[in-house]
């Protein structure tokens, strides 16, 4: 029980909670008019026992693996890719590059286990546990060691981040929403079929083939997976621990996580499997187009923010949900109470 | 014939539209992961003709007005609440201010008709056009010279804002929401039990209430709505014909505009029965918690980019969706091609 990441989060401060909660309805608004916005400045209140919640200072960091069952087939992409990526988001070509960039948001890549070396890039740690995963069909992803390692990749990048209050995690591994889709299977029991998608863009063929592959990596594991590591170990990735790593380092710190989509969402429930104190901690960005991600939501009572029919991963979805987050701090913190502006109460 | 607002927008550019899908397809992602925001930036690129689609010179202008049909207790909150409010926008202390601010976006309050004058405010442009609206449960809400110049407060709004790419349009009357529950029966034909809400926060008795004050009033006014300005004279708003006016200018001028709530979505709506043109200019911020928003959505084929359980108007949602319409026209102007980036494509 002295593992790091079995250490218990900061538990929601209930006092601050109930305080945020009459200060809303003191508001001028009509009462709950704010909607998801009050739920996420009261949570943020009572998690970081304040009456002013704040998400101004976040980080954002995206880290990159490989996975050694795209020898299966899996993607519409080689895995070359993932390495072609990486040096995309350094040079600030790719989405999340834009994003962060345009918001002003430190911005951070990780190279967690690509196949192929990469050169020295700025802005790109090179934490690389190994070079890929192995084939989950044929084997475990990786070794116990590898495993707490990559944990640890993901936990270092919360403890060097210094004074952020807002966590956003991105992925980029070309094979990565199958492991996704297996970490999904392991932890609602539902079946590869409910949550297995098109990923980066295969055809109805290729879903059933990524199905297919599920299942039988499934069938290997199943039987030995006998808590949340063991799970990660078996059929996870170097970038999925990463980020449970450090999903669970925020939560012991304190800090907010705004979780992205499929991929990032899997790792996050792995993450609470392992240690169930981090969940308050977590937000949820959106529901993707995979059809794997509501349900993988509902199984954690997760109601994301927003629902745009995205697939792409790399924390894209986090940060086009961040202005939404920041905006219910600064209501809450900044609206006029009916007393101080002189406007009559409603019998709402 | 030659009424201003019967005047065609511009259509979008076809060849824009073709030349900008084709350039998000070559950008470093699958193919359409980019969901609903690829949707966006494609259609602005025809509205503005563009390869650079913007929606970075914004207005936001929130239109005032009373509703005589409060005098059938048809609200939460007393009639007083609109001018409190004005003054409540003008001091910064509303929703609409605090997001309006944050964001730095240009915000302007106008006086199109409380039945309470006000003293002078910054910020504020008084152009009422009478003291509140007559109760539609009686008469017509308004004159037909009425009706025609609050089209002008909201034509003037747009005219007198100089260089703008996006029109934000938002409203403040206590008894608003009756007035758009009985347009969006008038342009659905569907029940008013379909169509009401609960508003500020009215009780299961309030909305039964409501329901049968907008019956009486369609049964009224239904056999004599002989075209959208006819509609708009004998049950809407100030306010509500105001923002009618400022879209129909916005998109004639070749401005995008935001749509926000309930209510705007009536105004929205009536103006594209008035003026069928404007239709493609019209970008659907949220679908809010009154349950009549999304039928009426659903019958202009709208789909909406957020939806937050929100119910306040002043514009809010469409301020929170601003940052993502940003975020679009951001992402497709300077993200990678794949030839710029060396990354390989895959058989997506």
């Amino acid at each position: 029980m002295s593992e790091w990441y079995l250490a218990e989060a900061p538990a929601p401060d209930e006092e601050h909670r109930q305080r945020a909660q009459q200060h809303q309805d003191n508001l001028t608004k009509p009462k709950g008019s704010l909607g998801r916005l009050e739920d996420v400045a009261i949570q943020l209140a009572a998690l970081q026992g304040t009456s002013t919640p704040r998400v101004n200072k976040p980080l954002i960091a995206v880290f990159a693996g490989d996975h050694g069952v795209t020898a299966e087939g899996v993607s519409a992409y080689p895995q070359t890719v993932t390495a072609e990526m990486v040096r995309n988001f350094a040079s600030g070509g790719a989405a999340i590059s834009v994003l962060a960039r345009s918001m002003g948001v430190p911005f951070q890549v990780v190279n967690a286990g690509t196949v192929y070396a990469i050169e020295d890039l700025d802005n790109v740690l090179d934490r690389r546990v190994a070079a890929g995963t192995q084939n989950m069909c044929v084997t475990e992803a990786m070794t116990l060691e590898q495993c707490l390692e990559a944990f640890i990749v993901g936990r270092d990048i919360i403890d060097e981040a210094g004074d952020i209050n807002l966590f956003i995690g991105g992925e980029m591994g070309i094979g990565n929403s199958t492991a996704a889709a297996a970490l999904a299977v392991a932890h609602t029991r539902l079946s590869a079929n409910a949550m297995v998608g098109r990923g980066t863009g295969i055809s109805d063929q290729g879903m059933a083939k990524k199905a297919a592959v599920v299942t039988r990596a499934m069938s290997r594991h199943l039987p030995h997976m006998k808590n949340g590591v063991e799970t990660l170990r078996r059929i996870g990735g170097f970038e999925i621990n990463a980020l449970a790593g450090a999903y669970i380092r925020a939560a012991q710190k304190g800090i907010a996580v705004l979780v992205d989509g499929y991929i990032c969402s899997a790792a996050a429930m792995s993450a609470v499997k392992i240690n169930p104190s981090i969940r308050p901690w977590l937000f949820f960005s959106h529901c993707g187009a995979e059809p794997g991600h509501s349900r993988l939501l509902n199984k954690m009572d997760a109601v994301p923010l927003l629902e745009l029919d995205l697939r792409l991963g790399e924390g894209s979805g986090a940060a086009l949900a961040l202005p939404i987050m920041n905006a219910a701090c600064l209501l809450h913190n900044e609206m006029a109470s009916f007393e101080q502006a002189g406007v009559s109460r409603g019998n709402d």
